[in-house]
């Protein structure tokens, strides 16, 4: 269960220019919907929104991020890939804020069916990645993900607080009550976790590239869009399991 | 150019109970978004729509369907994929029909993201595949077509016409006034398909395997979401092309 203490957010990492935000759960188990998480960053006072999420969520997480700021202070949108669980209420967003938003190049041109889009908002981050620089000039760096398991995918790791956000990389799929905030026992928290990885993931080859490339960045914990927070060990020993992991095309035969 | 004739729609396939039709280019460009076409299959009076789309797309979707059928006739929904601009329109097509949704089990549960959805009328499509009875008795049948690009995704045959519907696979990107509603000259189409296959679909390993069961199927006609049909001899050029082809993870130096 998540602590009721921290059912409207949680500050993860905090100095006096920086704080990473992990922006609360559902106060309801929504029947049938995949959970999903949302995080703020605030740097000098100017607003970072990772993966906000669909329409059906937008009512909460516009509550929740004005619990830690004014929502029209928010500069930038990240988006890790094109999943409706992600970016279907863009055209919300872009309506709320003057924020620009950041994707997959490989999306550009897909996001506009969501809704009225200004395309003069929308950068296009090309398949390598490239870096955001924030206020108090701490950099985020879009961390190549394709393939797990969007073909353009990218994580955001923000320097300062040493998170990664990875957007489905490290997803739980929990059931009612089963929510925590972080993980906290790995052995079991696998059962929730190997399901998705084994069939969403497109293959060994490219999950221990990631992963070996995630360790270089040392990163202090590693925030998903779906389930919990890893930390501490729990980083080291969720990068052992993914790099070992066989998935997605490595089951060709149960395929097709 | 689509001919002037064809703007509004053109039949391809034709016999006293069953219509297989495409729905018509949009009248205009629309700029930074990409093409979609959606196909609409009518069965002794009863609609099957392929792929609808995204919200930007529905009152044209609407219109197209209602020259030839009243869109409360509408059965079944065919969702190739997650995306947005196949899927996006989920939560208004289930408001002005009764229609069934027939998607990978995939994503069942994040379609409710794209707003509210009655889970009651969503049918999750195994990997393997599944057929889809129609009221004259012809079958359609769910093609496996995984991480292709999306790691859950459907094309759909339907036997009757001969006509396979591939979803992404197969799109083309063309540029304004190069649109044509079939593949005239497959060595030039290259140049409007290569760039797409070869960074959205998974491994040389995946299309080959695709082909390889597509082949079996013998389809008269390929229709994609994007770009042109292909038939006759292109059909079996289309898929001798894409067989051979290098794409995604065989880059993988690229992606990372």
């Amino acid at each position: 269960m998540i602590q009721a203490d921290d059912i409207h957010g949680k500050v993860l990492y905090e100095d006096a220019e920086h704080t990473f935000i992990w922006l609360g759960a559902e106060s309801k188990y929504r029947k049938g919907a995949v959970q999903t998480m949302q995080y703020l960053i605030i740097d000098k006072g100017r607003g970072v929104l990772l993966d906000p999420g669909g329409v059906h969520l937008f009512s909460r997480v516009v509550t929740a991020v004005s619990r830690f700021i004014s929502v029209d202070k928010i500069d930038t949108i990240f988006f890790s890939h094109q999943d409706p669980d992600v970016s279907s209420g863009i055209a919300l967003w872009l309506g709320i804020t003057n924020a620009k938003v950041y994707i997959s190049e490989l999306w550009i041109r897909f996001l506009p069916h969501f809704g009225i889009v200004d395309m003069e908002r929308m950068i296009g981050v090309p398949d390598k990645g490239m870096d955001i620089m924030l206020p108090s000039n701490s950099r985020m760096r879009c961390i190549p993900s394709h393939f797990m398991h969007s073909p353009g995918q990218f994580g955001l790791f923000d320097e300062r607080s040493g998170i990664l956000f990875t957007g489905d990389i490290g997803a739980a799929v929990f059931g009612e009550h089963e929510e925590t905030l972080f993980v906290e026992n790995f052995d079991e928290h696998v059962s929730f976790i190997k399901d998705f990885h084994t069939r969403y993931m497109a293959s060994n080859a490219i999950v221990r590239r990631w992963t070996e490339n995630v360790r270089r960045l040392n990163p202090r914990m590693i925030a998903p869009q779906h389930g919990a927070v890893y930390k501490g060990e729990n980083v080291e020993t969720f990068l052992n399991w993914l790099s070992e992991l066989k998935c997605g095309l490595d089951y060709m035969d149960t395929l097709f």
